[in-house]
């Protein structure tokens, strides 16, 4: 699409274009429909938008986002405050706050360690947590960061800076997905299962 | 995703999640990248959709969307407006425009006529089209409405409507496309081609 009728609808799409995973021609479908609808819905997404970017605040404590200087996480009682899992991204945090099955708080790192992109511990929240650890009564941490040649760098470089406190550190399983058949799963995780392998009772006592 | 850390999220995902085609999860993925940009570059954004919908306006002559009071095909002195060619919407004039082989002026219906949906001829800007052919020198008029029930329908109703004038009426050819091979061709299509079937020396001149 070359010709558009009108210099708005051209900035729109260009606009509209710039997102991830969206198009010219999505961009396109998008902008005429948002002409349809009613002005007052369209301000509210644009207003949305701009004002999300403009008045979000990350919390000083684990540096996900927040409203206030502290999130509603770290600012619970009812949370365990000595236990900190260690994740790369917001996603990470909301993706594990919706299993129901953790209690204790995180830490943000807002990336993790990639020679190859350019992105080392001073990039990420690092020596923040750090200051965390010495600072309050921590008495264990997760690193729950993703599978890869990045997050293990990561998690032994994290373990490494660590190992001065007395602190436990785990991370978080890996293995089979619950319903997976192991003839389809790749070698790498069948492997790492059976390395890792849990002890049947404290299955049964968790029942 | 039901846990959002910061109210401004759950707004701004809300909004996006209403856009064709974006879903809840899709819409946070949006979010979280318009967290890493730029503020100069989400309030473009921002601005850029409300300031489409709220300064767009639609060319009195032919309802194409505009900068202006005419749009920039019917204020061209270049284009023949003696031929019109009736599409549905602003996309289908996009599209002719794109090929480069059209100088005719348009006329935007704004849907087609549509019993199911509750479309009727006063729904759509048949009686502009009425007015248009009357009070200016129209000599021909293409309709480059869709093959479907509807768009027949539609075509049928401005056809007879127009039977008063003395205007020559054609519509787009239907038929095979360039490059398609005979046997993947739906049955309607290959015997419309045939039916419709275009002498080879029209073709030849046209070299």
């Amino acid at each position: 699409m070359n010709t558009y009728p009108s210099k708005l609808l051209e900035i729109a799409v260009n606009e509209l274009a710039k997102l991830p995973g969206i198009g010219k021609k999505t961009a396109l479908r998008l902008a005429l429909y948002l002409l349809k609808r009613q002005i007052i819905e369209v301000e509210a997404l644009g207003s949305a938008i701009i004002k999300l970017r403009q008045e979000i605040v990350y919390c000083e404590n684990c540096f996900n986002i927040s409203d206030g200087r502290n999130c509603s996480i770290c600012s619970n009682p009812k949370r365990d405050h000595e236990t900190v899992c260690v994740v790369e991204t917001i996603r990470d945090v909301m993706a594990i706050e919706n299993t129901g099955q953790y209690n204790g708080v995180y830490h943000v790192l807002g990336g993790i360690i990639s020679p190859i992109e350019g992105i080392g511990p001073g990039d990420i929240t690092i020596d923040q947590l750090l200051a965390r650890v010495h600072g309050n009564a921590v008495r264990e941490i997760i690193l729950a960061l993703p599978a890869t040649i990045e997050g293990d760098t990561t998690n032994y470089y994290i373990y490494k800076r660590l190992s001065a406190f007395n602190i436990k550190m785990s991370t978080i399983a890996r293995g089979i997905s619950i319903g997976d058949d192991l003839e389809y799963t790749d070698e790498v995780t069948l492997g790492r299962s059976i390395l890792n392998r849990t002890p049947y009772e404290t299955q049964v006592s968790r029942k």
